[in-house]
């Protein structure tokens, strides 16, 4: 195997590639990034056997070839050498040997023969989804999954496809958020993709590429693809939470209120909230105000924010932070709080689109 | 106790006294900001017995008082605020009320009384020097003292003040850092300062303000002030090293290289330096080039660097961490390199200034 490439796209592309390669795997073979090339490319795949990550990169491949590098010292030389053409070369041995500019490094490989193979989805039903809107959709849900693995269906998000429709869901049991978008297809799946995948994946689709991405399902994988990345993961298995019907469809009051005004005075209110238990925060809405209080041995906080009310008066207990979680992810200037009783959940949505629900159960106010 | 003050001048207080608050600390009081009135200013005090910071800041002072809030907490709380007008209150019982257009704080303060006094230092033989200067000097020295607390002494910078010159010198056993100064002065002196209260300077120095400071020393504290700032420390006791007789006056080799190639090559060796025991990297100078290599179970490096080399070749091993910490201070574009024998001290300076001198260890290579 021998080749040339620009240091810039290998940089690059080991940073993509190793998003999936865990430094905890006790299969050593897996701290290493699969090298390959593929005519007049070269294919780089790092995996920790839950994702797959291959990418593309361009190269002057002078002979072919394939090997397995430790990918945390491989990406460290990479990036630290000049930005010039880069000269890899694979003896019989697996050793590589990289040459650019005035620097040469000789590293020990293993055999690629030992590298696991991507699990192969077919991508004849695949799904098209704009770059952006993906992005969004995950950054709108993926925080809201469950972090703790005892209903390890919940660390995961819902994905559901119907009639030119996505829907993408996750919650944890205190809260939900839901995210739809538009897609042109005709056929209808659902699936439950882990919020580790989808975080791995927006922090690849951030790397920089534009366009679109096109995902592919089979009962156990889900394969994420642009123009040169490939993200293959396992799916969770077993049935997600029927979510439709927990959203309320009523309300008894229903408050307009800035998002950033809300955000700002609960992120200054958490700061008493976090020194007692619960994080807890009590909302007092009246007339045209709410006030947002904590109390703590410590001390106390009293906020006071001007809002639009229609329907009754409410005094109401949450958990601070997952306001907070909701509030930085929404794009919108102005939101509704709508609520029915204080022991009922309180559903949060953007005023100027419907494409997006959040709710949060409320904490019982002790008295 | 009550006052107004811009939100702006007190969060930037804060920061700047929280430099000497350790939450570290067994006594619940320095976990404290003292805040005192002084006419119309406000003095924030943070000390943890070692260093003290004392800041004041502009303010309508509408009743004198002083109290003792948690650093942390207040910290948080005032940076989060909106960007006006602060109004603070303290009554008879030390509870601080704070108001910020649509928020209101109560926090439980404890009495000034249990604060403890910093220590006084008369300025009447204050060294002047521009803040520029300082900080240079402190960035080019500090990284060179010792970390571990064997040698209590080592783990400070020594400064001499004699006839308009200041030299500041750190060492650690293994190499040892000088840089020299001008300051109007007539009188001498010579103290050995904490460089954790150096690193603390630097990062107050960093916050902003301009102009000159003020150094004075009594037997056991320093003084350093700024127009708005007092930082108070006590020095390191003991006898530092006469380090004249360190460095060698004489060398058999000079090499010229340009300081950022042999930062860049020392940088890429050290990743397999790392991988073996020592970082240790070699270097083969010969001619009109240095390599410099380094080998590990997992591979081998080769870096060639063009230099003018006067006098004989040589082959010498270093550390390659004492390097590194040297050239990432260095502003020069070139430096000289001189060596004697590969058992004798390397001396690393600025081809471009007298006022800057290194001197580094060799590692003994086998064979």
């Amino acid at each position: 195997m021998k080749l040339r490439c620009s240091q810039k796209n290998l940089a690059s592309s080991i940073n993509i590639v190793q998003k999936a390669v865990s430094m905890k795997t006790t299969l050593p073979i897996l701290k290493g990034i699969l090298f390959e090339t593929c005519g007049q490319t070269l294919k780089l795949v790092g995996t920790d056997l839950e994702i797959g990550v291959e990418h593309h990169i361009n190269a002057e491949v002078l002979s072919q070839g394939a090997v397995v590098i430790s990918s945390r010292l491989l990406g460290d030389i990479i990036r630290k050498l000049p930005e010039a053409d880069v000269e890899i070369e694979v003896d019989a041995l697996n050793n590589m040997t990289i040459r650019c500019e005035n620097s040469e490094f000789t590293l020990v490989g293993q055999p690629a023969i030992e590298f696991p193979e991507l699990p192969l989805v077919e991508e004849d039903h695949a799904y098209e989804i704009p770059q952006d809107l993906l992005k969004n959709m995950i950054r709108q849900t993926v925080f809201a999954t469950a972090l703790d693995e005892t209903r390890p269906i919940l660390t995961g998000v819902l994905m559901e496809m119907q009639e030119g429709v996505i829907n993408m869901v996750a919650l944890d049991g205190y809260r939900l958020s839901l995210r739809q978008g538009n897609i042109k297809t005709s056929y209808s799946n659902r699936a439950v993709v882990p919020g580790k995948t989808l975080n791995e994946i927006y922090r690849i689709l951030s790397e920089g590429e534009d366009g679109k991405v096109e995902i592919s399902f089979t009962d156990k994988h889900v394969l994420f693809q642009t123009a040169s990345t490939k993200i293959i993961s396992r799916l969770l298995e077993g049935e997600f939470i029927n979510y439709r019907q927990i959203i309320p469809k009523e309300f008894k009051s229903r408050v307009k209120v800035k998002t950033k005004d809300l955000l700002d005075s609960i992120e200054r209110a958490s700061l008493l909230a976090r020194e007692g238990k619960n994080n807890l925060i009590k909302f007092s809405i009246k007339d045209e105000f709410m006030t947002i209080t904590s109390n703590a041995e410590i001390g106390r906080v009293f906020e006071n924010l001007r809002i639009e009310l229609e329907g009754d008066d409410i005094d109401i207990g949450f958990n601070s932070k997952y306001f907070l979680d909701a509030l930085k992810i929404l794009d919108s200037e102005e939101i509704y709080l709508n609520f029915t009783t204080n022991v009922s959940p309180c559903i949060v949505k953007p005023t100027d689109t419907n494409n997006y629900t959040y709710l949060v159960l409320p904490v019982r106010l002790a008295g």
